[in-house]
């Protein structure tokens, strides 16, 4: 067998790619899983500390082992695996943007979506418009070399673009579902929208920007949303059909999971076919199957999905990291910049402001925004939660490491300087922004809201009444009608911008659950409005709070 | 990001590689994912049939696409996906063979072990034999090309390795454990050794071939085999003392699984690295997973690996079989034979023939052999079942298309036309058996075992006594002694060569019961040495019985 994938190499090595030698690429596999198994149990061992988390050991454990093999090989290679942005966006980034669809609290989720899309689709504009500007305003004057008016949009697309992925790990579902769903919800659509941003700016005739063309961008966002959500809930809402229809627990526990995983997929590799957001399609396939599909299937196949999907999801965010640690050690892209070692570094540093910077000009003034449409004053969002929301957002991550490889490498592989000191820079800010922010994260979300318990009551009491109840709802209507228990707590104070957007969120809510229980539930199946999401213990607890 | 991928795809399409238009590829992948979601859906329909199987559905749904692309691109290509050796062994082939080791019945496979043995190592020597003399025989006389004793050789070795994934699907673990664990725990060893051999053949100079090197070829199998074992009976152990010492179900359920993978595929990978038979070190692995690592766990976890194993592997196997039946009409490969096609049937014919005839020639006379050893009259293979045993080994599958590809397209892509013709007989000779054996075997399982009550006392009833328990195992001695029960109906003969093997694996037998109990389960965990396999609601039943 050896020599059969020896062949299969000789034969790749023949037609041009980079494997030299033979038995290197299953050197290279074992010591990847052997890594993924140490970061496993080295996270497993420092799960109890205040500082770190999986993702940052995973990091540094790729740097180190970039270290170590640049040492062994006297500062020839430094990485296994080059940086593919194929594996990142076709195999590893769908797990983990499912699971997070399929196990995210949907009540959360939903409840705050006008907050959450002006976090993630306007903040990203705003973001976006800050950190191109601002690199263009600087970099001009620091003669870096030949950047062009794309480069510098590219650039503050690529710097819009927030890591979810490391987000989650610091922010707690149970003990802070507010903060959790406005920073994940708003990171999906970011990724999204940063990625259409992306996709537009180099499709653009950018020498004529004027405000049709403007225009057009705008209505190309809402078209790749609504178009990529509609794939996304359909794909989801088949698989429901299908496994209720055809009854597949009758046979096999298998194929209902094999099922839900390929329409999954399927749903993702569509969105991409399509040209659409398959970030955001995949999301809410795993929404709307969390929803409908997983109530259709056995027991045995709801405890392994859930599980399943959790293990897939928290595999690829672990390769993630110690693929961009291993990564960003290479000898090849440091080349250029160790030249002018000032340059990089006042480059990175401004970039990082820039993202700073860029974060803080949305997450402020649309909070306020968002706090003028709220009704009453625990659901506003705080001061000390918008800090942790800014803060939780700084993080910068291998989305962008592959936005910036595929705008910077596709002329001659960072054969330009400028290119050189943008993929270095794009490096330097991935891993500061994740190891510095990201230690910092934990602590720093303690000291803002200081102890479990009263983080607890603190952040997840005030989102439960921020749509009101329709009394229609058996399910819900007995023991937690908050506003009657809560009210006379806080103060009412109606305003004309309240009035115009959470009315029809109330009765978008109201019909959607009259639609749920009158045709959707006997057709697809499900529990019904409040579904037992995947493991969610405190979902049910939260319920009887109230 | 479809951009991204795009970029991706430009920058292989100039390495050279064969993709040629940038959306192609998620065209296949798109086409691909449906095929096997309507596999599956197919395959749910199809369960009750007397006749099909999955893997049969698979392998025509793959050539009814190939035969739709053939017509749409107007006979240019018919494969979506090129077969490639290194996705089949690296990532298709090590889930379903570790699953496979993970859900064996333990008891029936270490009971039968050394008929096990006997069948797959002695006896694929022998069908290899067979099968390399006959080719040589018959094709050199019908002029085909230039083919040399390593072609010949290489055949025999390629047309030895039977199908175990397609074998599965047709017998029934529960309904006949002795068959199944005989046919497929041959099928296990025969996979190692016709790899063995192949490697084998492809390194020694076959110029001169003496008595020594004979003896090398033997000395090389069984230093191989014991390195795989030992090699993955540590990996498995390793894993188990893991667990068990840090406690992970602390913490996380999802890092259980996700080590438990990682474990697995790294023994996989290192017995790669190591040149040593992989199959069987993950095959063992999986064993000692499942009788140690499993019991350390927590219980979800189990219900989590348990079904997410069995989904891996069952979708691998499909895969596989959709690809093989779409690879199989690609136009190139039969380019050359379509000059000849009287030809190409003659060595497909003959090929066939000889599979049949080196089978037979193991089966029936290692059973007789088999039977000598054996107490008790209904332990022995009888003829009904051994008709079943060879019958059932007689399909070939991806293993024997990955070898043959490896052997005849490595000087020049299948461009000598004795290299062509065999590629094409290889194929025909795997749609052939695979369908048409394949769809035959259910009904001869029915035939040759009448009811599927009577297959069941029939089957499973010979093979607890094969091996006689020690009285000091007190989870074994009450109520099941079946030589107290069952003697009176049989004749005791004993005889030579019985006392000869029967002692020794009396007495490992039940020393390894004693240092299970002393050291292992203490060191390594578990549930002692009568374990509850995952989903072994019959093992239990079958207890009860006695």
């Amino acid at each position: 067998m050896a020599t059969a994938i020896m062949a299969v190499q000789a034969l790749f090595s023949k037609l041009g790619t980079s494997m030299t030698s033979d038995h290197s690429s299953i050197v290279s596999m074992n010591i990847f899983v052997a890594l993924l198994c140490t970061c496993i149990i080295i996270g497993h061992l420092l799960e109890e500390s205040r500082w770190t988390n999986e993702s940052i050991t995973a990091l540094i454990i790729g740097l180190c082992t970039g270290v170590v093999i640049l040492l062994t090989t006297g500062g020839k290679s430094s990485h296994i695996l080059v940086f593919s942005e194929d594996l990142f966006f076709i195999y590893l980034l769908p797990p983990i943007i499912f699971n997070a669809g399929f196990q995210v609290k949907k009540k959360q989720f939903f409840r705050n979506f006008m907050t959450i899309m002006l976090f993630g689709a306007a903040g990203t504009f705003i973001s976006f418009g800050i950190i191109s500007l601002g690199a263009m305003h600087f970099f001009q004057k620091m003669n870096i070399g030949s950047l062009e008016i794309g480069d510098y949009l590219a650039l503050g697309a690529i710097f819009s673009a927030t890591d979810s992925v490391c987000t989650l790990q610091v922010l707690n579902q149970d003990e802070t579902p507010l903060l959790y769903s406005l920073v994940f919800g708003e990171g999906v659509v970011n990724d999204a929208t940063s990625i259409v941003l992306f996709n537009a700016i180099q499709s653009f005739d950018l020498s004529h920007i004027n405000f049709s063309s403007g225009l057009q961008l705008i209505g190309n966002f809402i078209y790749l949303f609504i178009a990529s959500t509609v794939l996304g809930v359909l794909a989801g809402l088949l698989s429901a059909y299908i496994i209720k229809k055809l009854y597949f627990g009758r046979h096999s526990t298998d194929r209902e999971v094999a099922l839900m995983i390929l329409m999954a997929y399927f749903s993702y590799m569509l969105s991409e076919l399509f040209y659409l957001s398959a970030i955001l399609t995949v999301f809410f396939c795993g929404i709307v199957m969390s929803h409908y599909t997983w109530h259709n299937v056995t027991e045995s196949s709801r405890k392994t999905t859930k599980h399943a999907f959790a293990t897939l999801s928290f595999m690829a965010e672990i390769f993630i990291f110690l693929y961009v640690g291993m990564d960003a050690l290479d000898i090849e892209k440091w080349r250029f910049v160790s030249q002018s070692p000032g340059k990089s570094v006042g480059v990175s540093s401004i970039l990082l402001g820039l993202v700073l910077l860029g974060r803080a000009a949305f997450v402020f003034p649309l909070s306020f925004l968002s706090n003028l449409t709220k009704k009453y004053q625990f659901e506003k969002i705080e001061l000390k939660q918008q800090v942790t929301i800014w803060w939780a957002g700084l993080m910068r991550g291998a989305v962008s490491m592959a936005l910036a490889y595929n705008q910077f490498t596709r002329s001659g592989h960072t054969k330009l300087p400028g290119n050189a000191i943008m993929i270095t820079s794009t490096i330097t800010v991935v891993l500061f922004s994740t190891v510095v922010f990201g230690l910092m994260t934990k602590p720093l979300v303690r000291l803002l809201v200081p102890s479990s318990k009263h983080l607890t009551s603190m952040l997840s009491l005030p989102s439960p009444p921020s749509t009101p109840k329709p009394i229609t709802d058996p399910l819900l209507s007995n023991g937690h009608d908050s506003e009657a228990n809560l009210g006379s707590q806080n103060v009412f104070r109606p305003n004309s911008l309240r009035m115009l957007l959470g009315i029809p969120i109330h009765s978008i809510h109201h019909y959607w659950r009259k639609l749920d229980n009158a045709i959707m539930r006997p057709v697809f199946g499900g529990r019904g409005f409040v579904p037992l999401v995947p493991g969610s213990r405190v979902e049910q607890s939260v319920h009887q709070w109230h």
